[in-house]
């Protein structure tokens, strides 16, 4: 049998990835399920041309003054001076086509600009996880998928994407994974597959979320493949790198 | 439904330890399953009065030329100034009975320095599973579950024993949990229950041990109470708590 040139590996936490194991040259994939990863991809969807991501509140609202389109939230609430929250549902193709987004998110920057050091990282999410797969695999280089967590701690809808991409990838002829992680990830997504929505019951961010009334995103955040966009973080900001038209393919 | 009066936490590796949300006080249980944790209560159930854990071969070579008992080694190669390795395998009542051990394991020590701050820190292994859990619901606190993982790497063999800590305590009418690593911990270990060796054929750590010939001892570190004893550590050394005689107990 020959074996597969590319490997995979999870970093459950931003925490953790001090720790990890795959050395350069290799692409990390960020998710952030319930916020973040998701609704960049929609946003991308909805034909913003590119995303300056930001960590805080005070970035965001420098950037609103130089001009550009922000979306900012705490808990679940728009800033006032923002022109969007965060999440998937607020971007349209007549707000947000053919502009430049500033997007804030404490969780995901930290995470992006973590990763994104060392090279390019793609934003992950169920809603383009076969066309992100497809790009991967494309790719030839190993895999890192970065669970942005939740506050620096484990979260189960963010581990449960990342199993469900390794399932995508080792399937190829392309990835092979020795990493703990990995393993457990694929585990809890086959655990979760046939009933997400009653599985992700116990996560304790849904639980948050329910409490901010911002639940109302959750089944389009775990729905597949509603999206081709395939959104890569380098040098600062965030593009569509889907190599065929996004207005024909959907 | 009456509410369960304590909660349980997992944290993944001793990294993730700041960001645990439990807040004193609690029990910490220390799990370093194929090494230290399984190692420490089979010298005490082969009679060891106390253990004193040290972190680096310098304080267990120091602790040795004091004139105490070491158990210390490298790769699975008992150091040569030490009396043992590390392996469960190594005592026996003849050579540590009634004596005092320094036993110097690196991840195992950090863990239990980092946990031991705030109070009682627990040892958990397979071997000691029932034991030790009947003593938690005795406790009346609430309780973390601290895995030493690899390197400070997320790790399968720890997190599958943490899930089934947090079965059986779930279980009582004491421990409910709304823990994301909790969760994940009891499922994965709901998988692997049935079929352990099977699923711990893919486990990064195995493979190690495997590689350095020290597997010897798996199956007897993924046996379900063999042991009675209860090990907690306190003010820096290591004693056995259980509330009833050794000797009669097996």
């Amino acid at each position: 049998m020959m074996e597969k040139p590319f490997t995979i590996e999870v970093v459950f936490t931003p925490l953790l990835f001090p720790v990890k194991v795959t050395s350069d040259p290799c692409i990390v994939v960020l998710a952030d399920i319930l916020r973040a990863t998701t609704s960049i991809c929609a946003a991308f969807d909805n034909g913003v041309e590119r995303i300056i991501p930001v960590a805080t509140t005070e970035e965001a609202k420098g950037m609103k003054e130089m001009g550009y389109l922000v979306a900012s939230e705490q808990d679940g609430i728009k800033h006032d001076f923002a022109d969007f929250g965060n999440s998937a549902f607020h971007f349209s193709n007549e707000s947000i086509g053919g502009k430049t987004l500033v997007y804030c998110t404490t969780n995901g920057t930290r995470a992006l600009k973590m990763s994104g050091h060392q090279g390019k990282t793609a934003i992950g999410a169920f809603i383009n996880i076969s066309a992100l797969s497809d790009w991967l695999i494309g790719q030839k280089m190993n895999v890192e998928i970065l669970c942005s967590g939740w506050k620096n701690m484990f979260c189960l809808e963010d581990s449960i994407f990342a199993g469900a991409l390794v399932g995508k990838l080792i399937e190829s002829s392309s990835f092979s994974t020795r990493c703990d992680s990995a393993h457990a990830a694929l585990d809890l997504w086959n655990i979760a597959r046939y009933d997400l929505m009653g599985y992700l019951e116990k996560a304790a961010h849904r639980e948050r979320l329910k409490r901010l009334k911002l639940d109302d995103v959750i089944p389009f955040s775990f729905t597949a493949d509603t999206s081709a966009s395939i959104p890569v973080f380098e040098n600062g900001e965030i593009r569509n790198v889907a190599p065929w038209d996004q207005s024909e393919s959907t």
